[in-house]
C-alpha cells in the first residue's frame, strides 16, 4: 500500500477517517500493557508526532513490537481512528507493524532531555530530537521564503564563486584552497611555494563575500542576489562566529542606501511571516522552551517600523552609558557587539539601522559622503544578535574609488575588472550581506550557531 | 520620481499608456539623425530592449545624448506611447534624459557578435550580452524550479558541510583546505606536515557530494534535499567539467530505486515545464541561435515516458555496434560519454535511465541487487550531455555495508557516524545527485560549461 505522510493525515484527518492506510516513520515512545501498546510515531513530515495504538490479536507480532527501542524504524498499516477528545486528531489503530530497522538499547537519543553540548557530540542523530528537528525544517523554509522574497521582486539568484582568486573585501583571514603536495610543494629558485604549479595557476583561496562578482551582475540585471555559503578563517570561538557560513547577498542598481535599507527591511519582515505561517508547530515549541517572548517580538518587528540612527548619533547614544560596556565608546571605534546589543534591546527595543560609519573602519568600495569622513555604509542590528546585516551604498564614482583604493595601498590592476563597471555605464548601486545562519538564530531564539548549521565548522571542528 | 522596471512597462502596456514614467538603463545601441534619435535601452528586467525616441526640442541635451556609447547608463523620463504595428507593444517619448554613467569608445561590448570563447575573457562584462542575460536569467529560474518543486513537496532544504574531513566517496580528486603557511609549515618528528596544528586540527577538502550526510538528515525528515556547490580537482580539461559546480542531492526514506528515478523524473519535467513558461523569450532566443531543435525536443520530453534499460541490456545494445565507438564495450566497462550518448540520442532518442551497474564501478554505499553482481545504481543519461543524473538506493543492511567496506579497504571506525544509521532505526532509502550546470546546458542547448557558470572555475583558471 502507499504509504501516507504524517503530515497529510494531520492536514485531512476528516478524509481519511476510518480508513486503512500505511505509514512508516520512527519510534519517538513506546509503552505498552500485557495486551495493548501505544507508540509516538514521527517520520519528520510533521512537528507532531502520530500515534499507533497496537494490541495483541490484532497484530501478529505483538511481543516482537513490545520490545522494540526508541529509534526503531516502523511500517506501519492499520485504521484512522478519529480522537476529537485528544490532542491530536487522530491515532491508528495497526493492523500490521513491520519492523523496517530496529533499534538497540544503547540509542544515543533515549527519551529523556540532552543538552545541546551532547548533541552536538552526535550532529548525525540529533536531526531526531524535536529541537533539532524543529531548527532545522525553519532554517529550509526561512531558505526558501528568501529565494520566493526575491524571485517574487524579478531578482536574477546568482551562484558567485566559492574558490577565489582575489580577496575581496582586501581583508579577512581566508582558507587556502590547493591540490599541492603540502609534504614536498613545488618550490621557484627563492624556495617559495610554486603557485604556478597549483591547480589554478596561481594561489586561491575561499570566498569571504560574492559582493563584487555580484556587482558584475546587478549591472547587467539590476537586481540580484546570491545565496551561498562563505568562509572565515577566524580564530574566533564565540557562539556566534562559524567558519563556514551561509550568507545572502543582495545588488541593486539605480538604488541608494535608502532603498538598500527598505529591501533588508522588506525582506527581513517577509521572512519572519513567512516563517510564523509555515512554521506555527515550530514556533511554538521555540517559544515554549528556549525563549518565552519570541513570538511576541517576532509578531512585533512584523507590524513595526525600524529605528535609524547614525553612528554618530549611535555613538552620542553610548558615550552617555559607557560605563556599562567593557570596550571603550568614542566617535572612530568599531562597535562592538555589547554595543550593538545595547543599542537594539536597550534604547530601541527594536531592530535598528545604524549608517554613515567612519570611512577607517569600512570597506575600500563604500560611498564617500559628503563629509569625506563618513561612508554610506549600514548596519542592521538585532535583539538578541548585534549585527545581523551588513551593507552599502557602492562608490561608483571611478575617481573617487582609485583614490580611496590608492590611500589603503590597493593596486589598481588587481581590481581592473572591478573598476570597469564604474568605466562603461556605472550606476548609483548598493546592497547588503545577511548572515544566514544568525537570521535562523534571531527566528528560532536558538543562541549557537553551532546548533542551527546540521554539522557546524569551527576552529577545531570539521567532523562528518 | 519612482523608477519603472521595463518588465512592468511591456506587461503592463495598456495601463501605463499616455502616462509620464522614469525608466533607468544601459545602452544597447544608439543611431540618430539631425534632429530625431532611437536608444535601445535595456534595464535586464526583460529580455526584450525598450526605445527610447529622443528629439531635438523635447530633450534639452540632445547633443550630448547623441555623443553617447553603448553601455551607458542612463535614467530617461518621459511619455509611454502604444505601438501596436511595431514589435515591441510601446515606447518612450523622452522628456529628459540623464547620463548615470557614461561609456566609452573602448567598451568592449560593440554591437557585433562576439564568440563565446571571447566573452569568457570578459565575464565580467557578458552578463551584459543577449546570450549570457539570457543563459543567466534561466540559470536563476531553473534554480528556483528546484526549491519551488521540493518544497511543494514537503523536502526539507539541508545545508551539509562544503568543508569535510571525510571523503564521502571514497575516491574522486580533492582539493585541500588549509590555513597553514604553505611555505614553512609545522612539521612533526618524521617531517611531514603537521595536520593537527591546521585550522580544524586535522586535514580538511573541499566536499565531492554532500550525499552522506543528507542520509543523516533523511533519517529524521525523509525528504530532504541539498543545493550547493560541490568540487573536483580532476585535470578535464573538456567543455562538460568544471573544478566548481552546484549539485542537487534529494535523499528520500522508505523509498527504492522506483521510487528515486520517478522523483528524478517529476524533478526533471517540472523544471523544463516551470522555465518554458518563466523564460519564453529566452528560450526562443536559444532556439533560434543555438540549437534550432532545443523547444521541440524539451516539449517532447515533458510530454514523454523516459526510456529505462538494465546496464546490461545497454551493453548488448552498444556491443551492436562497437565498432561505432573509440572506447571498447564490455559488460564490466564503465560506459564512456560516447556511449551514454549513443544510447540516449540514437537508440531511444530521449532520456534514459540506465541501473543496476556492476559493483566494481560504482561506489561503496549502493545497494547490493541479489545476483551479488550488481548494485541498484542509476544514471540518467540525456541528449547533448550524457549523464546528467546519478544516484542510488543506499545499502541499509549493516552487514552488507561494512562487508563491502572491507572489501574495497575503507576503515569502519571512518564512517561509523554513517555506520550509525543502519544501527538505528535504519530505512530503506535512495537519492540522487543532479549536475545543475549540466541541466542548465541542457535546457539552454549551450554547449560549454564554462558559459553557464558565471564566472567558471576549471584547471588553469580562477579569475575575478
Amino acid at each position: 500500500m502507499e504509504r501516507v505522510e504524517i503530515k497529510s493525515l494531520f492536514c485531512q484527518a476528516q478524509a481519511y477517517a476510518g480508513k486503512q492506510i500505511t505509514v512508516g516513520g520512527w519510534v519517538k515512545t513506546i509503552r505498552n500493557s500485557k495486551a495493548l501498546g501505544f507508540i509516538e510515531l514521527t517520520d519528520g513530515s510533521s512537528f507532531k508526532n502520530l500515534q499507533v495504538v497496537f494490541d495483541d490479536g490484532r497484530i501478529d507480532n505483538f511481543k516482537e513490537i513490545t520490545k522494540l527501542n526508541v529509534g526503531a524504524a516502523l511500517v506501519v498499516t492499520g485504521e484512522v481512528v478519529l480522537t476529537p477528545e485528544a490532542k491530536q486528531p487522530l491515532e491508528i489503530h495497526a493492523d500490521q507493524i513491520e519492523v523496517e530497522g530496529a533499534s538497540s538499547p544503547d540509542y544515543p537519543l533515549q527519551k529523556k532531555r540532552h543538552s545541546l553540548e551532547y548533541l552536538r557530540s552526535i550532529a548525525h542523530l540529533r536531526p531526531r530530537t524535536n529541537t533539532f528537528a524543529a531548527v532545522f525544517r525553519v532554517r529550509s523554509v526561512a531558505a526558501y521564503a528568501i529565494h520566493k522574497f526575491f524571485n517574487e521582486r524579478g531578482f536574477v539568484y546568482a551562484h558567485t564563486p566559492i574558490i577565489t582568486g582575489s580577496d575581496c573585501e582586501g581583508a579577512g583571514e581566508m582558507f587556502r584552497v590547493t591540490t599541492l603536495d603540502m609534504d614536498n610543494p613545488p618550490r621557484t629558485e627563492d624556495g617559495k611555494v610554486d603557485c604556478s604549479k597549483d591547480f589554478f595557476g596561481k594561489a586561491t583561496s575561499l570566498t569571504v563575500s560574492g559582493q563584487l562578482e555580484a556587482e558584475c551582475m546587478a549591472m547587467a540585471f539590476s537586481k540580484v542576489y546570491t545565496f551561498g555559503p562563505t568562509f572565515r578563517a577566524e580564530n574566533s570561538n564565540t557562539p556566534r562566529h562559524a567558519a563556514e557560513f551561509w550568507m545572502i547577498e543582495p545588488e541593486i542598481a539605480f538604488a541608494d542606501l535608502d532603498d538598500d535599507m527598505a529591501l533588508a527591511r522588506d525582506m527581513i519582515k517577509f521572512v519572519l511571516q513567512y516563517v510564523l505561517e509555515q512554521c506555527p508547530d515550530e514556533m511554538q515549541f521555540f517559544n515554549n522552551f528556549y525563549d518565552k517572548g519570541l513570538l511576541e517580538r517576532l509578531e512585533n518587528i512584523i507590524r513595526s517600523d525600524f529605528a535609524h540612527v547614525t553612528y554618530t548619533e549611535a555613538v552620542e547614544l553610548l558615550e552617555k552609558e559607557k560605563d556599562k560596556f567593557e570596550y571603550p565608546v568614542y566617535w572612530g571605534c568599531d562597535l562592538q557587539t555589547e554595543h550593538e546589543r545595547y543599542l537594539t534591546e536597550q534604547v530601541f527595543q527594536k531592530p535598528v539601522f545604524v549608517t554613515d560609519y567612519p570611512k577607517e573602519i569600512k570597506a575600500f568600495y563604500m560611498r564617500m559622503n559628503d563629509d569625506n569622513k563618513t561612508v554610506a555604509a549600514v548596519d542592521l542590528l538585532v535583539p538578541g544578535i548585534g549585527e545581523i546585516i551588513g551593507g552599502s551604498q557602492r562608490e561608483e564614482r571611478l575617481d573617487r574609488l582609485t583614490a580611496r583604493m590608492a590611500e589603503l595601498g590597493l593596486k589598481e590592476e588587481d581590481y581592473s575588472w572591478y573598476l570597469d563597471l564604474r568605466r562603461y555605464g556605472g550606476t548609483k548601486h548598493a546592497g547588503f550581506g545577511l548572515g544566514f545562519d544568525r537570521l535562523v538564530m534571531y527566528i528560532t531564539g536558538i543562541s549557537n550557531i553551532r546548533d542551527v548549521l546540521p554539522f557546524p565548522r569551527t576552529v577545531g571542528t570539521a567532523e562528518y
